[in-house]
């Protein structure tokens, strides 16, 4: 069977999402002939010496783009970032300990269910009361709880911390959404933790960076599939680990290493983020949904004001090759992911057809 | 950059292991471009059409393959067996429970590692005084406990079990090794689950196959993410799955399914595994490792009687395109595994070698 590739779509997925074409390319090369090795990614072991090299790269990468100290460690694990929620306090709540959380939307309540199932999980900060179209400020963090949790950017309200909270006691961040898409100062942090399917790779595998140092100190009998120290130690080799989504993380970290790193991400994305929020600014028929200084450089949220226009506007932007744009079920509206990987001309595309929509219905 | 294929290798490796190659063909395609969308599977929305109908069709093919009673419920998830492991006392063992085990091996043992950290582990049946070279028979499974667990192939020893052992209690196996190499009665089974990565699929998802009536009993808070009505409820999206390994075990079934289904399937690897323990009991500088009776169709495992000769029997088969023999680290010696995929051109390929070098060194 031939291979056959068609024109391509202006993919505006929350995740999985767009990804390079050239690790599109680098992927299914390897799942029919992986290196010249007349075998197939899918088909080698994960304790061959060819792909404990593409788990050793791929955290190093991690490490190097994020500029990480050189004692933090890097897990790949199953399960995406729900897992992590569950995690989270497994691993750094002390019996009979509490989390602080900062709730911020769908990923943070599911966070906050998963310490509370642990223990005790403290609520520091909410943009709940306006349907979490902001990010909370000016909060305070207690001394008395083992870490401070938070969701750096929130995929279904389109919000996005500008400046990282202070806290006097362990950080951690999901990251998932935002991951890559910016410097950061990893050393600030207990543990950052993402689900590979946004700026890092395909869906089924999720990174976990964190302080060895800060491990260990809960009291808690973890089962080995549960201890992020047990996985560290075994180079995420403990089981059987997510092979090809990891290998296709290695391809995409290639990808953003060429291409400038992280801030090389961030130049490219606050470009695209600029793009459309100015036409969402400066046409009048649409509207942003979050505070504008919140507002997400991942996931820009609008609505037209005139809801009934909507089939109308759909319409328009399918027949123009884009996909992906209707909003959460959640929140309705639109929704425009503008991950690392989608180019600058897939936001003009859409900018050009909100453009177009508005001369019409002017 | 053009896509390359090679001759192939005959892959004998333990798992993750040999896939039809018309399934690496599709997969690649779907890499590239899936179904003639102009997206890759690898970054679609596992909640948009396409791919929700990729995952109700691989539960349906594990029903339909597997002749399970229709209101079984299928579940798939990372994390691969280990997580099985933690989930089985979770989802099975009362709070103050016990959960019976046969130990056959490595993964049993980690399995009741799992069971020993939710309560109470009773081992009924262990072949640990020969080194796991057989099948525990004739043990009873007492009826005050809340679950009898198995390993149905043990892939480091090459044992497996040729008639179920009969249970008062819920019956729970873990089928990673052997799950579609052979007719199974469902219904005899509380749940059945295996890591998708020998003969389903490629690494990084896990499928659970079970009765959802036999749930809900424990009196334990789950987590989400721990709990297997809630995955079986939100159709394995609870949160995101891993796309691509759902995918290719899609393709891979529907390979079986075309090929015969699981009676095929055991027709082919009874011919397979007949072809090379013959040639193991024929050629006397070779020996096999386990008990007759209880060796697997799966997995062969044999040592050369003089082990100095090792190397130049190893030199043998690497010149003849052979891979993935040697035995696992804890026990040494060799091990062919024959999954569904494997050809039986590959079998004759290291029964030629062997017969070569007993000639040799005869």
């Amino acid at each position: 069977m031939p291979i056959q590739t068609q024109a391509k779509v202006h993919n505006f997925s929350a995740g999985p999402c767009v990804l390079p074409q050239e690790v599109f390319q680098q992927a299914a090369q390897a799942v029919l002939d992986w290196d010249g090795s007349g075998l197939s990614i899918l088909e080698v072991s994960h304790r061959g010496k060819p792909f404990v090299a593409v788990m050793e790269k791929t955290m190093a990468l991690v490490k190097e783009l994020l500029g990480a100290p050189a004692h933090y460690q890097v897990v790949f694990l199953g399960g995406g970032a729900s897992m992590g929620f569950h995690l989270v306090p497994q691993n750094f709540m002390k019996l009979g300990g509490k989390g602080a959380y900062a709730h911020t939307g769908e990923w943070s309540k599911r966070a906050i269910k998963e310490a509370k199932l642990a223990g005790e999980a403290v609520v520091v900060a909410s943009s709940e009361d306006k349907n979490f179209n902001y990010i909370p400020k000016g909060f305070q963090v207690p001394n008395d709880v083992d870490y401070f949790h938070f969701t750096s950017n929130n995929t279904i309200y389109g919000t996005q911390y500008k400046q990282f909270p202070a806290s006097p006691v362990p950080l951690i961040c999901d990251m998932s959404s935002d991951i890559m898409s910016r410097p950061v100062n990893v050393a600030d942090f207990a543990m950052i933790y993402a689900g590979a399917q946004k700026n890092m790779g395909p869906a089924g595998a999720t990174m976990y960076l964190f302080d060895p140092d800060a491990l260990g100190k809960t009291g808690r009998s973890l089962s080995p599939m549960m201890d992020l120290a047990n996985h560290a130690a075994k180079e995420s080799m403990y089981n059987t680990p997510p092979v090809f989504p990891v290998y296709v993380t290695m391809l995409t970290l290639e990808w953003l290493k060429r291409n400038g790193g992280v801030a090389g991400a961030e130049k490219r994305n606050a470009a695209k983020a600029g793009l459309l929020y100015a036409a969402i600014d400066r046409l009048p028929i649409f509207q942003g949904t979050t505070a504008k200084e919140d507002r997400s450089v991942m996931n820009a949220t609008f609505v037209l004001k005139d809801s009934t226009l909507e089939p109308s506007f759909d319409e328009l932007w399918k027949a123009a090759g884009i996909s992906g744009i209707r909003g959460h079920r959640s929140v309705g509206g639109y929704r425009a992911s503008m991950y690392n990987a989608l180019p600058i001309e897939s936001v003009q595309a859409l900018v050009d057809v909100m453009e177009d929509f508005a001369k019409r219905n002017g």
